[in-house]
Order: structure tokens, then C-alpha cells, then sequence
């Protein structure tokens, strides 16, 4: 309940309340006594005996009354004596606006660091410094001193927004209430020196008024807390839509300089988000499309959507669209369809998207019941209604979706190009969403449909969470012989029978256990792409080519200056599948698996997936089904199919002994060699950690 | 000059005018009445006198005066009495409404035809029918009953539409008249019985008041015309936007029912668009968006854009998007870095996106004085400016944007969150495009330079197109064989050298002039699959191993019951890379080309490109370069490197000897092998025509 102290206060106090209701320290005190603040507010300002028509104190202390909040927007050196100050009159709870901590200095990170520990010793909850505020529109909190209110009046919604960016936070602030959707509560973390985005979601998950929540992020600090508060969504069924900006190379080095966050992490970012159920979007238009279909509770129960239109061109828009982002277009029942014949000109044949064609002008009943038609099939999982322009008959269309809205059990969702305002302000308060462009609509559907299947698929997921170890220092890479041999040690993989030719060694025949055809390696720990330099020699098969491979390999070494371990020699493996299997130790996230299409062209395609540990089975299963690569282990066009679930469980056992042993810090295997439910380490770059 | 002599009709008579100015009949004369169209207007009813106060005619005879055009809305039936009384009276033009023709029965087909054969012979022409009309914004002309005029005046503007679609067409209008776009010429083809969209396109290339040409298509006709307008467009370098709906599956579908268009041809009409310089968009907001670039001329010269924000985040977000979509983010020049200095805060480094913080609402003339540097320094094309909010400083914005923008010789194009309407109003005076969300505006900038580069591309391209050849009507499939004889016949690529062992041939030694290793495949028409159940044997290099493979060949034949001409046995050809290529012919736009990565993988890595021929090399060569397998080709990781060039030049006599021979139907070579300059058919699936 620690964000729930700052959100939920009922007596606030504002430290260095201004009586000019447009400057900062003036703006929180402002916007609270105009919307109503349903509590009571303290200015503590010693220099005045009334601030905006208030009783002002000289100090935190002198109030007399309890107080839930201060909100201190001070120099940064002096918000630790006032936080002190409030702690021993009792106050919990402090928003701090105040910058110049870690975000701008070395100092600032030290003043900051005391703040945090204050926190601690003391049970007290702090939100910031460095932040924007806070907002509750149930209550009329008004912890802010953001611009995004100056102009427009509170507006309750279902809509809760977790950002640790001011700027984004405001923007989203502004378009909600422009918009009508309103919001809940609006929670900006700055700096986080206590309370965190984590503990911010946690306490919107168990918001009774949050339907959804929003979130953006720069910079998560604790990884395993905001991967269990996620989880926790995920299991609660209350949708996360998140942005991280990053995405890009560019993007990624800019969000480096702007929030000192790790460059290169982005793909365990969306690993996390994904996993845990959130969906991440790219824009805060796209989050609130999205979101928007949660706030009318008309999120479909699947993917399957019955398209109905005024337009035939417009119909097959809308099935591009929809089709590109992976919802489906299923043919209407026959039963729908003789349902429609009598309904339809006789010119139209009925069909998925069905064309209302703009006979509906004349027949303005054929409205209503096309849609009863369509909405008594059970093959569909929403209807998308594309309507444009025709206002002499808008109150057709919208008396028609009103009522087909309540009497049917799916939701429908209207794209309406050049709708009148009042049209959409009709069907909003039906619980209709209306959206005014076809990629808008479809992208807000789709994401809302992939927002339930990624919380289904997490709440699957492996409850216990491990701390990330501490972050590796030296990589020690080993030759592929000796990382093998410490993967058969360890008995966490099959790796070929092999057997280590030394520099000195003369060839006398196959060394036992080995069966000919076998394939010779170079081994040198400066040699991490062997075959780039020829130095690996396939299908040897007696022991004439053993020799002058042998011979051949060693002259490389020679020719190169390559300091060789040996040769390797195994019996060849048959196999039928290849994949790329990674296994490394995220600084921030710890570990993680990246599963791809192996071999050399991995580079090419980057048909790659990536998670964070732990896994089960059944997760690797469906990352490995997410691959492109996974139709050839299905057993395309006659190959031998691979056994998944089999192979699945055997990366499993390796992600666990990976997890296990710190030792290990980090393993490529390229390729995993796969045959029916077997799989074998073929070659390996094996790193061992040196704390 | 066809489209002109409706588009710029002076004086018009409306058959069949309606008193009411809310009917169909009616509308057309009440909208240039009310939109004082610069001509005169001659209403035609037998039935009054006057209509909306205008003397009303008997009939077009009747009127007496030179009429330029005529609106007809009468009965299918009537039209084609009303045309020719109108080419008695001397009218050069016709607009038909009118539905009831080939969109509706083969009755209709047939009424249609006769019109096309009026307008041939009598040297007239007929927009239509079926079609919603025409407007020119320049001269009031609303040859139109759409409602989308009903009540937005008409505004002028740069930007014109062709639509195959009448309701597309009125959301388009409906969406530029309600922003400050407004539109040049706007033109709805109907059912094309004369008038096509590639003349509609050919009038506007000439239309000095269009600069940018949005098109909608359902059904191209005739595709040699259309591609010569297209083309003619990217020479005189007037950008084209273009729609056609149906790319999906269902979308196919519902397009094929919708438009009696050919399912399946989506991926030509994609090569043709962009082959001839057009930019395809998916939805409306696209086009419009893409559009406003070229409306405000803050088209870059090239991809390079320099990012500047008030927000952190939102800098990067953008640098993301803009690098998703191909554009780049390149690093300021070290003398723009210095400039920066004393106008940035102390804590913040000059960078591409550059931060300006929110220390903008202390320092206002920061904002030009970074604007000045950044547009100082050469490496850029474009700059992005972000604003969120920010409305207490929002002239300071303006009016810094605006000097900027007369003083630098690149765009800027601006990003607003929360923007006012007077802001925009103002950059918009001063010719800057504005946009409220991220993806919206990157996308349309990155479209905008997107349409730069394809009309360059396009420039290059051959002139003379030919007529496509009638549809092939039986595809007799050879085996590979006969395939390969028929390739070397007529001399149009390299085939390996080989032998066809008849079924009772005995083996005797390897044929003359094979040499070992060789592969064995066996023949037959219905097995086009060959490897799918065993039937190619590699990597024989002796003469018993020869026996063995024939012999098992043999035998997969008797088991599978196949009809085999033979066993083909040819020396093996080394070679370091593969394509496939596929040569066909599209009953509606001819001859086109295919290149992919070869192998059996083609059908999960979808890594293709069709063109329509004619192609030259080089054009065949920026083919090959678009495919991710491309990397393989340009000699990754230390492999032998492809002369793309060379192979290209092959290619291209390729096409040219199949284009030039109407006995091939179908070519699809996979692979064709690939070794420095010289390319091999190892495998061919040729097809020959029976006409």
C-alpha cells in the first residue's frame, strides 16, 4: 500500500505554497482547490499567513493536524530537512518535484541516496524527486505541477497511467482529458528513490477503478519486483500497455545519454514485457486506441472478426489490415448467410466482409438486421462496422449498433470515416468505440486481442523469480573442446563422442571410440569462427583423409599464427534440424535464453526469439513454435519432423543447469543438432565467468 | 486533352435537373449554384420551366447555345438516347451516373459497350457511368451528387485524386475539405466505359495546380496504359500516392467479388506501382499524411534527419520510428556540436536527437539559436521538430519555426503533441507540416522521401512497354528434360551438361560426356516435386554407386506407379550461391519476373520480388540487391563473392528471350546457380503454351 499513501491522502500539505496560482509552487494548491479536492490542504509558507485564500503555516510541524502528504518542491538541499521535518510531525507520505539529484550529479546521486535511506528507516513512502506528480481524479489529488491541467477540467475514466517520464506522463495526461475518456490515476516516479514503477503498478492492479494500465519507462531499476508486478497483472487479468522507448540503434544510444540506461538491453525489455503479459506499443496514440477498447468492455474473446461495410472497398481495406496484424477473417455460416439473402440487394452476394453497399440509404432497416444476421454467428469473435460519411442516415447507424450491442454478446467495434461528433457521442455512451481511420481501428482490435493472449500465455509462466547474479566481469572463452567437456561435466547437455588430437600427436588410425565419418576441428581459444578460416573438415571417412586433414588443419594454425589447443575429432552426428541456442547473463535482467534458425545465416534472417529465465518447457515450446524456422521442424514438404515438446524439455534442463551455475557465463551453441526428440551440442563457445 | 473536356468544362448542362437541390438529380446544380461555378449552367427537364432559378430546357437540342458537358443521372436505359441527342447538339463531353451497367448484369455489360463504341466513333467522352463525377476546385465545376460536399465549401489546394471507387472518392473529399488541404481535381472513374484512370492520371501530370496525385484503384484495364501514365508521372517527377485494396488473402477474396478483379494478381499490381515511381499506402491517412509533405514543399532531398525535442523520450521514440522506416539519424557535425554548446544546459551533450529539455520554458531563444545550428550543419536533410504541450511559450515555438524555416534551405517538419489549432495555423501559413502523434508524422516523412527515391529509380526504367499476349490457355508442363532442352534450343541460359538414360537403358559405364561426380534425377511430367519423395540422388562418383542409384530411381518409379520418361544424369556443378527465379505470364499485366533465395526455404522466408519486364540488368540487379539473401551473394563471412552485376546482364537475356518467345508460359528455375559472373539451371520447371 505504499503508492496508495501518496494517491489515497486525505490532508495534504504543500511546502513553499505560492500565492500566484500559475507558478510551480502555486499550481498543485491551484488545481486542487478549482477541482474539488475532496480533503483538506495546508500551504506551509512562513512568510504569509494565507496562501489562495488558505490558512498558511509557518512549518510542516506547526499544522497540529495529522497530515497523510507534503508535497515539497524545494532546492534540492533543503528537501532532506523538510522530509525530516514532516517525518517527525508524523507525515508518511512526501511527492517530491524537486530536480538536481542523481539525474544531474554526483552530489545529487549522494543527497538522493540519503532520501532513499530516510525512507527506509523511517517506513515513510517517497515518490521522486525528480518527478511531475501525481494525480487522482476520484479524489481530486492533485500532486502536480504539470501544464497538461491547466486548461481542462478533471474527467473520471477507467485509464491509470505508471510513468517514469514527466514530459510523456503530461502529454498523456493532456490527450486523455481532451479526449473522453478521462483518466484514474496518473503516477509519474522521477527518479524512484522509493517508490518505483513496480510498487505503482501493484497498487493499480488492485485499483478497483484501473481497468488498464498504461505504462512508460526508461529505465527500470529492479527487475525481478517489476517482472513480479507485471506476472501479477497478468494473473489479475488487468491489461499493461506499455512504451520503452530504445527500439532502434539510434534510439537505443539516445535513450543511453537520456536516462544513463543500459544501450542494448532493448531485446530484454521486450522479453520482459512480453512474457509477463504487456503489451508494448510504440506510440501513446497506439496506447490509447488500445486501451480504449478495454475502457468499453469490448475486447473480443478471440481473433476471429466478422467485417460488415458500406463500401466493398472499404471492407477489403479493413481485411488487409486486419489479416496483416493477425486477426482472421472466417467465411459467415451457412446459416448466416440464407439469413442474409433476404436482407442484402439481390446483386450482393453475402460473404466475410460482408457489403452493405450504399443500398443502406434506401433501406435503412437492412442495418439492423445484417448485424442481428452476423452477430447470431457463432464463427465470429467481434464485428467491425465500417461506416462513412452518410449522415442523413447516422441516427440509422447508431440506433441500430446501440441496440445490436445490448442484445448481442460480442463486442462491436464501428470505423466510421467522417463521423459527425454527435454520432460518436452516441455510440460512445452505448459502449461502442468509434474509431475515424481504418489502420487506427484495426491496430487498436488487434492489440487488445494480442493483450489477452500474451496474459493468458504468462499466466503459464514460472512463479518464483531468481535475483540476477551479479553482473559477470571477465569472460573467460573457452575452446569448443574444453567448454564441451565442461557441459558433459556438468551433464546438462549430449554432446558427440570426441576425442582431442594434441599439437604433437601422430595419427595412427581413428582413435577409440570414435566411428568413422568423422569431422576434424581446429582448436584454438582466438578462433571463435572456425570455419570462416577452414578449419573445420567434414565427412572424413578413412583414415588416409583423417591424415591429411589432420595435416591440413595443422598447417592453418601454422600459416596463421594460431596458437591451437589441437585438433577435435568426433564421429559425425546425423541429424535433421539445426538451431541456435544462447545462453547469457543480462547485467540488469540476468538470464536469458535466445532461440533462432541456426547456422551461418542467423545473421541473415534473424529469426531469433529471446527470454528471461526462468522457463519451463512449455514456454520454450512456444518460443521455439514463434520461430519461422519451426515449420521445418514441423516436417516440412517430407523432412523428418522434429519431436518439439521432446526438444523443449531438453532446453529446459539446460536453462536450469545454466541458471545454476554462475560458473557458466554464457554459452552459444550453433548448431543444436536435432533428430526426432534428441538433441546435440555440435559446436559451442563456452564462456566461464571470472568474478 | 480527354479528362480536360470534362475538368474544364465552361459550360454545362444538367439532364434531368431536380427542383430539389437534396436529391441526386438535384445536387450537382445546387452545389455550383451555391459554389459559384465560373461557366454557364443549363438545366434540362421538359417538365418546368425553371429550375433553382435557372431557365430549365426541354432537352440538350433545345438549348441553343455551344455546351461543353453533360451531367446525366437517367435511367440505365435512357443514357445512351441523352448521349446521342447530346453529340447531335454538339456536346463534346458526358458525365454518367447512371448505374445499371456491366457493375450489374451482362444486360448492363452490353448497354455499356454500346456507349464505349459512341464515344469511340463520335470523338466524345464519357466519364462512367456508374461513377460519382468530378470536381475542380479552381473553377467551381461539381459535375458530382456526393454528399461529402453537402457541407464544407470547396477550398482549392495542390492535391488531386483519381478514384476507381465513388465512396473512397467521397471520404477523401470529405476528409480534405474538413482539413486545411483542401484539393485540386477530383475525379471518380466509375466503370471506366471510355474515360480510364490512366488518363485521368495523364491530365493531371499536365495540371500545373496539382502537385501531388492520390489514386484509388479497384481494377486496372488496361495495364500498358496505366503503366505509361505512371511512368510519366515519375519523369515529370509529380509524385502519385497510390491504394488498391486486397492485398491479403480474404482481402483478395472480397476484392475479387467486390470488382470482378482478378484474384491473386495483388503482387503484380505491387511491382507496378513501384516499379513506375508510385508510393503504395494502405489507408487514407496515409495517402493524405504522405501528401502534405509535397502540398507544404518540405519534401528532403534524402533520408538523413536530424531529431530535435523538448522531450527526452520523445526524441527517442522518434529516432526509433524513423529508423524502422528507413530513415537515418546521422551524427551532427563536430562544428554543430560547438555551436550547441552555449545554448544547451550544462548537463545536456549535442546529439542526434538532440534534448533540448524543458530548459526551453526558462531560455525561449534557445529554441531558434539550436535551430540555426542544427540547419547550419550539412550532414542532415530534414530537420523533426518535437513539442509537447508547452502552449505558455507555444509563440516563441512559432515564431522561431518560422524565421527558421525561410532562412534554412531544408523542411522542417514538426511533431506537436497537444498543439493548438492557432499554432499549427500559424506554421502551416509559413508552409511547415505539422503533425499531432510520432508514428503519423515519421511515417509520412519517411513516405515522402520513400516516393523521392522510387520516381528516381523509376526514371531509369525501359520506356516501351509491350502489349501483354493473350492469356495462356493450357500449360503443358515438360519435365525437367524437355525443359532444359527447350532453354538451350533457344539459347537463353547455361544448362549442365546431361543425359537422359531411357527406362531400359542399360548402364554401362558413366555416359559420354558426363564426368563423375554426377546426379541422378528421375523424370517424369507429373513429378514436379522430385526431391519430395527421393527422386534426386547427388553426389555419385563411381560406377557401381551409379548402378545402385539408377536401379533405385527405377524403383521409386514402379512403387509410385510414375509414368517416367527417363533417369537425367548430369555432372555436378560447383557453385557457391543459389536463387530461384520465376518467369510467368499475368493474363492481366504480361510477362513478369520473380528472383528469391532458392531452395526449398523460399516458402518460409518469403525473401521475394516480382517485376513486371521489361527489365534491364540494372534494374535486375537493384532486384537482386532488395533481398536479405542479397548479403549472401556480396560474400558474407569470408564466402565467395557473386558478380551481382554480371548475373543480373544474364538475367536479363533471360527475360528478353522469354518475353520475346509466346511458347514459354512459365519458367521457374530453382536454383540457378550462381558462381562469380556464371550462372547455371540445375533444376527447371518449364512450361510451354497451347494456345
Amino acid at each position: 500500500m505504499r503508492a496508495a499513501s501518496v494517491l489515497e491522502a486525505r490532508s495534504i500539505a504543500i511546502v513553499g505554497a505560492s500565492a500566484d496560482p500559475t507558478k510551480i509552487s502555486g499550481r498543485p494548491l491551484a488545481y486542487m482547490l478549482s477541482r474539488g479536492f475532496a480533503g483538506k490542504l495546508f500551504p506551509v509558507n512562513p512568510a504569509r499567513s494565507e496562501v489562495q485564500g488558505l490558512k498558511s503555516y509557518p512549518s510542516l510541524g506547526a499544522i497540529g493536524e495529522p497530515v497523510d502528504l507534503a508535497i515539497i518542491g524545494t532546492p534540492a538541499e533543503q528537501v532532506q530537512g523538510v522530509i525530516e521535518e514532516g517525518i517527525a510531525a508524523g507525515v508518511k507520505a512526501f511527492v517530491v518535484f524537486s530536480s538536481g539529484f542523481s539525474e544531474a550529479s554526483a552530489e545529487g546521486a549522494e543527497l538522493q541516496s540519503r532520501l532513499a535511506k530516510l525512507a527506509q528507516v523511517n517506513d515513510i513512502t517517497i515518490m521522486g524527486p525528480n518527478c511531475l506528480g501525481v494525480a487522482n481524479s476520484s479524489t481530486g489529488l492533485i500532486a502536480s505541477f504539470t501544464t497538461a491541467l491547466e486548461e481542462t477540467p478533471l474527467k473520471k475514466g477507467g485509464f491509470s497511467l505508471v510513468s517514469q517520464s514527466g514530459a510523456l506522463g503530461a502529454y498523456w495526461l493532456d490527450i486523455c482529458l481532451r479526449s473522453d475518456l478521462g483518466f484514474s490515476k496518473w503516477i509519474t516516479t522521477g527518479n524512484e528513490c522509493d517508490l518505483d514503477a513496480a510498487s505503482a503498478i501493484e497498487y493499480l492492479i488492485d485499483d478497483a477503478e484501473t481497468k488498464v494500465i498504461g505504462l512508460y519507462l526508461e529505465d527500470v531499476r529492479d527487475t525481478v519486483r517489476f517482472r513480479q508486478a507485471l506476472q501479477r497483472a497478468a494473473v489479475a487479468g488487468k491489461p499493461v500497455i506499455a512504451i520503452k522507448a530504445g527500439r532502434s540503434q539510434a534510439g537505443a544510444a539516445a535513450a543511453a545519454s537520456h536516462t544513463g540506461a543500459l544501450a542494448g538491453n532493448d531485446v530484454m525489455y521486450d522479453a520482459c514485457l512480453r512474457q509477463h503479459g504487456a503489451l508494448r506499443v510504440d506510440s501513446l496514440g497506439q496506447m490509447i486506441d488500445a486501451a480504449r477498447l478495454f475502457l468499453f468492455d469490448s475486447v473480443p474473446q478471440g481473433p476471429r472478426v466478422a467485417i460488415m461495410s458500406v463500401s466493398g472497398g472499404a471492407g477489403v481495406m479493413i481485411a488487409d489490415e486486419a489479416e496483416a496484424l493477425g486477426l482472421q477473417i472466417p467465411p459467415l455460416a451457412s446459416d448466416t448467410i440464407s439469413a442474409l439473402a433476404p436482407v442484402l440487394p439481390v446483386f450482393v452476394k453475402a460473404a466475410n466482409p460482408l457489403d452493405l453497399t450504399g443500398n443502406v440509404v434506401q433501406d435503412t432497416d437492412s442495418i439492423s438486421k445484417a448485424l442481428a444476421a452476423v452477430s447470431a454467428d457463432p464463427g465470429n469473435d467481434v464485428i467491425v462496422l465500417f461506416v462513412g460519411l452518410m449522415h442523413s442516415i447516422a441516427s440509422a447507424f447508431t440506433d441500430a449498433i446501440a441496440q445490436a450491442r445490448q442484445t448481442m454478446h460480442r463486442p462491436i467495434v464501428v470505423i466510421w470515416i467522417g463521423a459527425k461528433e454527435e454520432s460518436v457521442a452516441i455510440l460512445e455512451k452505448a459502449r461502442i468505440p468509434v474509431f475515424r481511420d481504418i489502420p487506427q481501428g484495426i491496430s487498436a482490435l488487434a492489440a487488445a486481442v494480442r493483450i489477452k493472449a500474451l496474459q493468458t500465455a504468462a499466466r503459464g509462466a514460472p512463479a518464483s523469480l531468481q535475483k540476477s547474479l551479479p553482473p559477470v566481469t571477465t569472460l573467460n572463452v573457452l575452446t569448443e573442446w574444453d567448454g564441451k567437456q565442461l557441459l558433459r561435466q556438468i551433464g546438462i547437455a549430449e554432446v558427440p563422442v570426441g576425442v582431442l588430437l594434441g599439437n604433437e600427436d601422430v595419427i595412427d588410425g581413428l582413435p577409440a571410440p570414435l566411428t568413422y565419418p568423422v569431422v576434424a576441428k581446429l582448436q584454438a581459444t582466438e578462433l571463435q569462427h572456425k570455419s570462416d578460416v577452414g578449419g573445420v573438415i567434414l565427412n572424413i571417412s578413412d583414415d588416409a583423409a583423417l591424415r591429411v586433414a589432420v595435416a591440413r588443419l595443422r598447417q592453418i594454425a601454422e600459416d596463421k599464427g594460431i596458437q591451437a589447443q589441437g585438433v577435435l575429432l568426433e564421429s559425425m552426428q546425423a541429424f535433421d534440424h539445426e538451431l541456435l541456442l544462447g545462453l547469457r547473463r543480462d547485467p540488469k535482467f540476468g538470464p536469458a535464453l535466445t532461440l533462432g534458425r541456426g547456422g551461418v545465416e542467423v545473421e541473415l534472417d534473424s529469426d531469433v526469439v529471446t527470454r528471461l529465465l526462468p522457463l519451463d518447457a512449455l514456454q520454450i515450446e512456444a518460443m521455439i513454435r514463434s520461430l519461422r524456422t519451426a515449420r521445418l521442424l514441423d516436417g516440412f514438404r517430407g523432412r523428418p519432423a522434429a519431436d518439439i515438446a521432446e526438444v523443449a524439455l531438453r532446453i529446459a534442463a539446460l536453462c536450469k543447469g545454466f541458471a545454476e551455475k554462475p560458473e557458466l557465463a554464457e554459452i552459444e551453441i550453433n548448431p543444436l543438432a536435432i533428430r526426432g526428440s534428441q538433441v546435440w551440442v555440435l559446436d559451442a563457445l563456452v564462456s566461464r565467468a571470472e568474478s
